[in-house]
């Protein structure tokens, strides 16, 4: 195993440091793992906060900032945070209308929220949760009841942080975190697999003429291993995975997204395909992002994620976003 | 070899046409190569060209767009493009006031340019051009005489690109393109190879305790094979090969840059200890860049470049700029 680390023991919160020194509109507590927005709350905003387990930046602490999230509060790689972050965050960014718990679906991660949310409603704070639960792959896998929260999560981050800008009400932030959940569903495909530092190898092998079709974000099987084929015949798979379990149509959000270990030009030539693909249903990527956006450490491969659009939603995606991971138009 | 390809041939124009699906401000002659803003050439505006072998990615045609390029000619995989790509470009963008191409310093894409410049000025279009060579690796190399261009290339692009924004005339721009470079210096290291998809297999070996320090972006040899070594060390390793060619003082532009391989977390490990270098010195980090902008295909590895900051290139730096690689403030 080759990283860029210090030592095993500390890639979280050296990359922490990083985070702080490389953006003094973040505040980065180190120690205790919660980065939250210089400016503070904003009275009468909606806060948002998610987190979740390292190893899938930017996701989550590259998309605080403003247009998007309040506070990030990463776990060990892999590894949930503890309520204790959370109930921290969610008091530093507590405006007075309510926090936001933006919670993808693995087990570690929803008992946590849960307690948070509840620990900080007996102080006073009002937290509703949206749980995100967009991979279509699997039903249930190693760390879930139900579906994974993958791609989804960036969509419901950026949408929902744009309504709680505008000053919206908490029952409306929910409202549009959930419809952009229901509205959203993904698809991984793994060429290799990741190595976590702690484990100094490759969480599973595949061979060189493999690949795992409906791969997890944390290397946890799909529905099946497969021979490599081409991107056409690849994108091909993965969108008919996804337009079976949600007809595709109209205009749409699309992000092609790589694992980490997979470089932009194969992304492109994906995406090529997958915009392909929409055109043979009579659909458009109205919007779209390509590029390493939910990764899973240096694993290859790439992941689609769709999101049928309305106007509400494509007003609230086109909004000013400013964060280390997305930034645009303000 | 895995990769997300439906050809070695096509890989270039695949990708090419998802980049024109992705990005509809994008105006993609697939067929030719050449990427221009949609928008069109501004009357009185100096136009900006910028081109060479593809694997890079998101340089060059990332950074076609408001506040930067106004064309990017892609050549094949880790090959040069050809004069008359780069005269179509150069013809697409000229607005009257005249066309600067930004070259990095590689033997093929000087040759190519200096006909295109030469062809370009014989139908009536003023033409200059600056050359990049901020890598302090090696003196000369493999496809060099003098030093390679590197990642200062998207910092001349930017800088330059903001200053034509303005509507300054073309040797206001040439001058400070020029002094974005002079006040540049790059050192990169590789964890591992790339593979090209016409080799097919990585450009050299790499022992699983070996790392090559001063690595080239097309994979050629650096200064030396060396053992890895943590994350700290390695900055400081960088850092002083910076420092010993150009002394490190004062606000500071600086990109931590993976080479495509790398994942996010651990390039804001290496931005820490950067950080850290820089206070020991009593510089400043003042603007940064950490992510994946100038790369190697699939390298596992990282590249530093740092720009000595003053008041203009800082204000150029700051002004809005919206490409698909790079975003903000508009």
């Amino acid at each position: 195993m080759k990283k860029l680390i210090n030592s095993v023991d500390s890639v979280v919160t050296d990359a922490l440091r990083g985070l702080a020194a490389a953006h003094p509109g973040l505040r980065v507590d180190v120690d205790n793992q919660i980065v939250v927005r210089a400016s503070g709350p904003r009275p009468g905003k909606v806060g948002l906060v998610s987190g979740g387990g390292s190893g899938h930046e930017p996701l989550h602490a590259g998309f605080v900032g403003y247009g998007m999230l309040d506070a990030a509060c990463p776990g060990e790689i892999f590894t949930s945070p503890v309520p204790d972050q959370m109930i921290a965050a969610t008091e530093a960014v507590n405006g007075g209308a309510g926090v936001l718990h933006i919670v993808k679906n693995y087990t570690g991660d929803v008992l946590n929220f849960e307690m948070a949310a509840e620990l900080s409603a007996e102080e006073g704070v009002e937290v509703a949760s949206v749980l995100v639960d967009d991979d279509v792959a699997v039903q249930d896998s190693l760390y879930t009841a139900g579906r994974r929260g993958t791609g989804a999560t960036l969509f419901v981050e950026k949408i929902a942080g744009a309504m709680a800008e505008t000053g919206a009400p908490l029952p409306e932030v929910v409202r549009v975190a959930g419809e952009v959940n229901a509205r959203s569903r993904s698809f991984g495909v793994a060429l290799s697999a990741c190595t976590t530092p702690a484990a100094g190898k490759p969480t599973f092998e595949l061979k060189d003429t493999e690949i795992e079709l409906g791969i997890g974000i944390h290397g946890e099987p799909g529905r099946t291993r497969s021979a490599m084929r081409g991107a056409r015949e690849l994108a091909r798979t993965v969108m008919e995975a996804i337009d079976e379990d949600m007809p595709i149509s109209g205009d749409t959000l699309v992000m092609v997204n790589g694992m980490g270990g997979t470089p932009l030009i194969e992304l492109y030539v994906v995406f090529a395909e997958v915009a392909d693909y929409l055109a043979s249903k009579g659909a458009t990527a109205a919007r779209s992002l390509v590029g390493n956006y939910v990764t899973s450490l240096d694993m290859q491969g790439f992941s689609v994620t769709v999101c049928l659009l309305n106007d509400e939603l494509t007003r609230l995606w086109d909004a000013p976003v400013e964060t280390p991971g997305l930034r645009w138009g303000r």
